[in-house]
């Protein structure tokens, strides 16, 4: 045995726990006003990105951000071996056409929200099992391509709902390599679908939750470490809703992270700059973890991070069709 | 080093061969009426499988095609360890309300019509790297789901045009184990995103053909075997003109792996079951591997087989925007 999963397991202990060689995250305007922005690298002042259409404008951003993480660590682009990405677009069109320019091999993901932590699961695998030395998992999202690919275009001014989330304009990218000073990724749950019939297509947050909850539930169980091990435990993209129905499962499954639980949807603006429950897409979760949360890791501010990015699975067809949302959690253990 | 890449190279040797234990197919009325039919584990008597719409519809032969997997393997739901499965419809649904039925940990995937390559290529690392002992891939299709979100729906009666491919109504999934007795997986090629500037969404064969060539000729280069290695080296889905392209690639590269080169869209119908081009879909590559191809090589008629298995990842929208469509292909080979 390569690695210490046992079977019937979930969670997946890597043997040789890759390291997150470098990481780079570019957001949009509004992003980039909040709490969080002196973690980002790059904050665009505009949502075109000198582009035409927004979805050009998205795949721009997840291939600058890939340039800027290969830069950041003196690489060109044709040292990285397989590009693992997704996005919330129709056919993940941002990460097939970025592909395309990067000219990397590459493996496409659909996890909606989830998609940061599906790449680097599958990152950490591949560079653990020892195929590839560098290995990027990206991820992203476009609040304008979203809003009127699985909403409306905003030019409608359709009024939003108090748990609405507003989706991430951010591009998150990291370098996983199999050797280097840390923080490495050193366990891995990958979640199962968890749908409790939740319909609302404005409250996805709640229809999130209880996949979240398992997945961590199961990562505690089979790891056999407290609910308090981690410094921070952080579900991504729940938001205000959906994080408050989290917490009190955690209570009735007595697990209790908190006072170390909190969501990437949830402190992703601040309050004041009204975005309903908070932020959601691919890009929350990914800009969180690619900005503040390893750059704190980086200065030992966090030390043990558990990031459990969530997706809600649907489609406006399925919505359409009378069916629920089913949700997946994936969870990423990264410690100095 | 735990595997035989060598730094660069985009092919992976698999140290320890992940073995194919079992497979299953299950495939529309049409599909089912064509020279394979013998080889196919179900064949439909009608699109709607007893749902009420064409997603629904194939979600469920996913669903389906993989508790026969199960089935046949004597195993149960819960033996299998990860499913990694993507199809073409939006939000990539059908797998991901296939995985809520299942409740298995679940990895969605993006490729396009080659999907079928990259969850086995995902898959066998992920066995070959000890992390998983029983993991499913799986990809599907549907045409009236596809043709409704890609083109028109069928009941407009929009006249097709020749190089037009059949999406295939049809679902594969294999069972890839640790040990056991073959076929096995020896060889993984990732393929680069390749596009020639081809926008013509009515023939996605000719667009696919280049990214299908350039993943076979770095194949036979990065593991320095003659380009008449394999007993037989299919492509899936280019159809009849894309065929035709890449068998004139082949001649420009010297690599001719003629007369032991088919492609899957172009022998999935008999000729006069009138598809135009032939057939598509992440089906397509599915069956055809999951149905003739496995078993022919249970019965030693093939003993080395390269799929490669290809993606046009293009979406309604990047084309009404003037793109160009960008491919992709991933080869496997499953030997003996």
């Amino acid at each position: 045995m390569k690695t210490d999963k046992k079977r019937g397991m979930q969670t997946i202990a890597l043997s040789n726990p890759p390291v997150l060689a470098g990481w780079a995250t570019i957001v949009g305007p509004k992003e980039g006003e909040s709490p969080w922005q002196n973690y980002y690298d790059k904050i665009l002042s505009d949502y075109m990105f000198e582009e035409d259409t927004f979805e050009k404008a998205e795949s721009k951003i997840l291939r600058e951000t890939i340039k800027l993480v290969v830069n950041k660590n003196n690489l060109q682009l044709d040292d990285i071996e397989v590009f693992l990405s997704g996005d919330l677009l129709n056919q993940t069109v941002s990460s097939n056409y970025a592909a395309r320019e990067l000219e990397i091999p590459y493996l496409g993901l659909y996890g909606a929200c989830s998609t940061m932590a599906e790449s680097l699961v599958l990152a950490s695998m591949l560079v653990d099992g020892g195929f590839y030395n560098k290995v990027i998992a990206a991820a992203c999202s476009h609040h304008y391509s979203a809003e009127r690919q699985f909403r409306f275009p905003v030019e409608q001014g359709v009024q939003s709902n108090p748990t609405n989330q507003w989706t991430a304009t951010a591009a998150g990218a990291l370098i996983v390599e199999n050797t280097g000073i840390g923080p490495y990724i050193t366990n891995l749950t990958v979640g199962k679908v968890v749908d409790m019939g939740q319909a609302d297509i404005a409250d996805m947050g709640s229809a999130m939750a209880p996949a979240a909850v398992a997945t961590i539930k199961q990562h505690f169980a089979d790891l056999n470490i407290p609910s308090d091990y981690y410094d921070l435990v952080i579900t991504g993209d729940l938001g205000s809703f959906g994080m408050a129905i989290a917490e009190q499962l955690f209570i009735k499954e007595g697990i209790v992270p908190q006072p170390n639980y909190t969501d990437c949807g949830a402190i992703f603006f601040d309050k004041k700059q009204k975005v309903n429950a908070g932020a959601s897409g691919c890009g929350c979760a990914a800009a969180m973890l690619c900005g503040p949360l390893l750059n704190m890791m980086k200065i030992g501010k966090i030390n043990k991070l558990l990031l459990v990015a969530t997706g809600a699975l649907m489609s406006p067809i399925t919505s359409f069709q009378g069916e629920s949302i089913p949700a997946i959690a994936h969870a990423v253990a990264i410690e100095n």
